[in-house]
């Protein structure tokens, strides 16, 4: 079987990789063997091993009638989008690692896929080369899931661990995951939960079923973390995760947000460290399950895009169901109503009178420190709204609010 | 779309109550209603909603031309492969739990199902409602896998947790497990390692793609660990965890072994506890990935069971590709052939001369204790057989000898 990689990035040039060097395995395991026909790119590669299979123009993939599946690495949404669809309408499975496309366009290239007969999958787009999608999608089928939570961006996660274990401030700690290779020059994306956001997105809508869209989830980075949070955590026996989690809710809606979060250093995810993911889900038979890996880098996501081609060779004739529905409108609760606890950090100049403010306000604050010129307490659990408005009420200066992450 | 089920015990009665219970997200996930159509016991069940089904004649099954999935959760090698085969034989799909079926039988049934074109699937035999064969079989199947090991048996695991952190000994954590229900009356294929055999058995099997049977498989249990050992493993950083492992060696063959290992603190499996299982996998593409979850329980395994199911239902037409060959002989590597790392107790009465001999027979070891009556030593990582050979030139009585886990 024929396979076309439209374009030849870190991931693309991967999956041509594990495509060549791991042919004998791959032939064991899906029965055929999977030659690579064309790769779409706009720049050239003049002495690669691959420039023999060069192209510019998407039209010698979409009127290649030998190639069946195309491999989508070319990020962003367009012209990912727009080439995409086309391979789809031409009656070819699709395979993608781009999560932005996904998370933006999932539901319509479903869809499409779904009206030409033919899979589209994306295990790549989220965790790197862990499984997820499919253990999601297909082994915890059977469970109504309840919880999806996880560490999904490899570069927060390594400046989040250098600035708790080497004591690195933020920026030189992002220093030196641009040096590292593990951050872009323009690392907004990364550390401003945006990546992290359109990976939580997807994964809620294979776990609830109903497309959800980027715009309007409730996303807030690391890029304000200060080493006074951490040595707060720390005095709490907690860690600072990036954390990207949708949660069904007791009235029907869910919640879907990305933020930093206390975690308690008893539980698993504390202790994912540099750039590993990890990705928790709750299902009503099977409990918690997590699965934990390197999230990103060039092998591993080829990787997942491999496994994926051989999902799609297994299922050339009969489409796999998979997949979700329409987005429905209201299904994403209000970030002011959904609810946590936090620990508050505020500025006082009137300690006496703030506190008292504070109990008034909020009742049942558990207080950390009230000396000098801060006031640091821990919140019940109540809805974010409720919170902010009563300190709001009392007039407090907040200067960070940390949410805790609920264990269960 | 009709399922029955053989064997009404703990995982059959999950099935069937998660069945029921999540009708509705099943028949959304893989698009067909599922209904129950029989259950094969031979005892009965008065009183019981399910009790309708009930039939001791597995000929109602055979003969059912409306049942398309059988489910097999009798547990044992007889009669289950005696009906799991001739479900095979009548066309019938057949999902199972029974890890001691696949490990012994797992490529007769295999190749059983492939001549009949249906599936024989089995998530539910290892790690319980974890993803763990799917992902390997699918999800990494462009990886050259090079190792597997785990902590695949939560009963013991539980029994080392009360060891480790509340310093009960052996007997008395194995009797708070069976007062736990974590336990059988006769734990001999838990607490000797019996039971992970089997399932790294599978494992084996799926990721170098030849049965390995647990017949000669290097099997050491938890029975004879103290707490002399859980302190001496303290002392260097690390917990004991029974780890069922099997890696490709350098010379081609494999390793698979079960025994209790030292892990440093700092790796992610060490903090795996109480009934929780771990299965780590190391691909040459992903690297590391680790899976992680409740290992067994009533309805964590019947997920896996109804992951299975629907896996059956969207391959119902066209099989889907899974399995593994034959066993190929000598391709298990003797254990004496197996390196690693040993920390060593031995009783001594003449500790210059024993620390002499030891330094003779077995250069580069390094001594932690020398004190009294006892040598606590850790050896340099050589086949196995060697240091048992030199050990016993150096004529030391040897007590306990604990394997370290190699990290990668």
């Amino acid at each position: 079987m024929n396979v076309a990689i439209m374009g030849f990035g870190v991931v693309g040039s991967g999956v041509a990789e594990v495509l060549k060097n791991n042919a004998a395995v791959i032939e064991k395991k899906c029965g055929v063997s999977l030659r690579l026909s064309h790769i779409l790119d706009i720049r050239t590669f003049p002495g690669s091993p691959f420039a023999p299979y060069m192209t510019r123009d998407v039209n010698d993939i979409l009127n290649d009638a030998d190639t069946d599946i195309v491999v989508e690495t070319m990020g962003g949404t367009e012209p990912a989008f727009t080439f995409v669809s086309a391979c789809l309408n031409a009656g070819k499975h699709v395979v993608t690692s781009n999560k932005e496309l996904v998370a933006k366009k999932g539901y319509q290239l479903l869809e499409l896929a779904k009206k030409n007969g033919v899979n589209f999958f994306f295990e790549a787009a989220v965790g790197g080369g862990i499984p997820i999608i499919r253990p999601l999608s297909r082994c915890l089928a059977g469970n109504n899931i309840t919880r999806v939570a996880g560490i999904l961006n490899g570069t927060t996660n390594f400046i989040l661990t250098k600035m708790i274990v080497e004591q690195m401030d933020f920026a030189a700690a992002l220093r030196l995951a641009q040096q590292n290779g593990y951050a872009e020059k323009d690392p907004t994306a990364d550390v401003e939960g945006i990546d992290a956001c359109r990976k939580i997105c997807i994964l809620a809508s294979l776990a609830f079923g109903s497309h959800v869209y980027p715009d309007g989830i409730f996303t807030e980075g690391i890029s304000a973390l200060t080493l006074d949070d951490v040595a707060a955590a720390e005095a709490l026996g907690c860690v600072i995760k990036l954390i990207a989690q949708t949660r069904r809710l007791e009235n029907g809606k869910i919640s879907v947000l990305v933020s930093p979060a206390l975690i308690k250093k008893t539980h698993l995810l504390s202790g994912i460290s540099d750039v590993f993911n990890a990705c928790l889900i709750t299902g009503d038979a099977v409990g918690d399950v997590i699965m934990v890996g390197r999230g990103a880098g060039k092998e591993a996501t080829a990787s997942a895009v491999v496994g994926d081609i051989i999902d799609c060779v297994d299922h050339s004739s009969a489409r796999k169901t998979f997949g979700w529905g329409d987005a429905v409108p209201g299904l994403v609760e209000d970030i002011d109503a959904v609810p946590a606890a936090f620990l508050v950090r505020a500025e006082t100049s009137g300690k006496d009178s703030d506190t008292a403010a504070l109990a008034a306000a909020l009742p049942g604050c558990t207080m950390l420190d009230s000396d000098g010129s801060t006031l640091l307490f821990v919140t019940p659990s109540l809805p974010q709204g409720k919170i902010k408005a009563a300190l709001n009420a009392a007039s407090l200066r907040v200067r960070s609010m940390l949410r805790f992450f609920e264990e269960s």
